[in-house]
């Protein structure tokens, strides 16, 4: 890597900053699922049906776009997951660009859903290319603007320091893999090995890593993702990393509730962000709604999700005082 | 997941049947370094220079191009990282299309090194993605010709679902990461778990999972993959999953040797394909070589450097006898 002569604000700052001004920690998950996305979307871009993935890119783009400009007052972040991405192809991966530049361009923090993991000479590419440079010949070029990516732990600290030195290089964040919000996490994340789960352990290390990243509000830009699935989890994995930002996955569809997630959050008010992202974005599905006020108001459908997310959770976090 | 109506010839038939017809296990690496890659190529795009992520992926495409047609005669299997493609942004993603592509016209196997790990609605994503297809309105389109791809177990059983059900759909091979080649390995993968190492009992699920996929030469589309650098969990992890295909990095660059290697083959002289990236792709930078011959016959030092890697492998692999 590159000597790094000018430090950047550090993430965690920034993160808190961001919520401190739009009163809120949900992160909405820009998560494309074609067949739920308005037709009239679908419409605009008919003339480039015969190249199928340049159309779903292309609608992708504009619906992420119309999402973002409606929810934006609301909200201060947004977490892309690249998989949705993949599967339409390089074309996709032009959408997952573009739309991170875009939600950039507005002000909100983009985390990269990418959960990367690989060997040391492997990693340092994951990390110049998700949070970092490249250089080619003489231009230093960013192939994503994201903030902040997701990363596997498996493979231990030398996978993890490359992304870790971005991270204080540029101003970046990394949520590193604790706990996740799958059911199959029980089968290796939570095995007992010296008496602790395994999870715990890697719980142990994120905290660790992120002493060196701490920033003003006492919170690191090494941060961990946490499925809100398992609460009982939450509330020792937050008193393992006190420093650690957790991202919290599974709230609405994967079934967990507000309550659930009263342990994430210290008594400042702080160290937690949590995402929806089926529940907001096709909220214009739900029968309640589509039969009441129909199709066209789509994006009224997610601010209003949005609005009710907020209201759910603020009654079950401190109030915030840093 | 659609209704599957063909299902399609074994990953590890094929696999097989490729070994036999190139009487070579090596599979090649295809990961570009761009500052490694012979200026006399980036002289070719020079005309695309102001567009440095444009430039630097036909740049790469072309090495590839070059690469594959220099050694397709000596090898049978290739294997894109796509960490390395990714750091060009998604004009690097179209570059690791395109290779994929041109690849399997020359009838090689291809892995895709993405190591993808995520709870099961985003598994899906990845499997269509990368071993799979997608269904944008009416037309069923493939974002990745890949014959395999790399996954990470952590998440457990149902995030691995996804690449199997696809594996068997569409005749495609899996290969779980069991034990990594890196030094940090040891951090997580090493613990001990009710007197088990954690890799151990991810290589158990490996061999349970892989079961429903095994083919008419007794082996799995299921596989693991097994750092060379690790010769005794070689010689472990070997007995316990006898059916799995072991994908093995760490020969070269990353300092293994080929009796290293001599544990990951079955006495039927088959059950193990082994990687070298660096150490062939740019054999040509060795003093060695580059003071003897020059620069321009990069694909003469390629070439040599494969024969010499069948050569010495062959003298530690059983007798091939299926």
């Amino acid at each position: 890597m590159a000597t790094i002569t000018n430090r950047k604000e550090n993430f965690s700052d920034k993160l808190i900053t961001t919520i401190q001004k739009k009163n809120s920690c949900v992160v909405v998950g820009l998560d494309p699922h074609f067949d739920l996305i308005p037709g009239t979307i679908k419409e605009t871009f008919r003339n480039l049906h015969d190249d199928a993935f340049k159309y779903a890119a292309n609608v992708i783009l504009e619906f992420n776009k119309q999402i973002i400009d409606a929810l934006e007052p609301l909200i201060g972040i947004v977490k892309l997951q690249i998989a949705f991405y993949e599967l339409y192809g390089w074309q996709g991966i032009w959408a997952y660009t573009e739309t991170i530049n875009y939600a950039k361009q507005k002000g909100l923090i983009v985390i990269g859903d990418v959960k990367r993991g690989d060997v040391p000479s492997t990693a340092i590419a994951y990390a110049n290319a998700h949070i970092g440079k490249v250089l080619i010949n003489n231009y230093t070029e960013t192939a994503f603007q994201s903030d902040a990516i997701t990363v596997n732990p498996l493979l231990g600290m030398d996978s993890i320091l490359p992304f870790i030195k971005n991270a204080e290089a540029y101003g970046k964040g990394v949520f590193v893999l604790a706990k996740t919000s799958n059911p199959s996490s029980v089968e290796f994340q939570d095995l007992l090995c010296n008496s602790k789960k395994l999870h715990q352990i890697i719980a142990e290390k994120i905290h660790e890593w992120g002493n060196r990243l701490v920033g003003n509000y006492g919170y690191s830009s090494i941060g961990a993702v946490v499925g809100a699935t398992y609460p009982e989890d939450i509330l020792t994995l937050r008193k393992m990393m006190p420093s650690a930002y957790l991202l919290i996955p599974g709230y609405g569809a994967q079934g967990a509730t507000a309550e659930d997630l009263k342990n994430c959050f210290n008594s400042d008010g702080y160290g937690a962000i949590i995402n929806a992202s089926r529940s907001i974005l096709y909220a214009y599905n739900n029968p309640g709604w589509k039969d009441k006020y129909g199709i066209h108001t789509w994006k009224k459908a997610a601010q209003h999700a949005v609005i009710k997310m907020n209201e759910d959770l603020n009654k079950f976090i401190p109030a915030r005082n840093l």
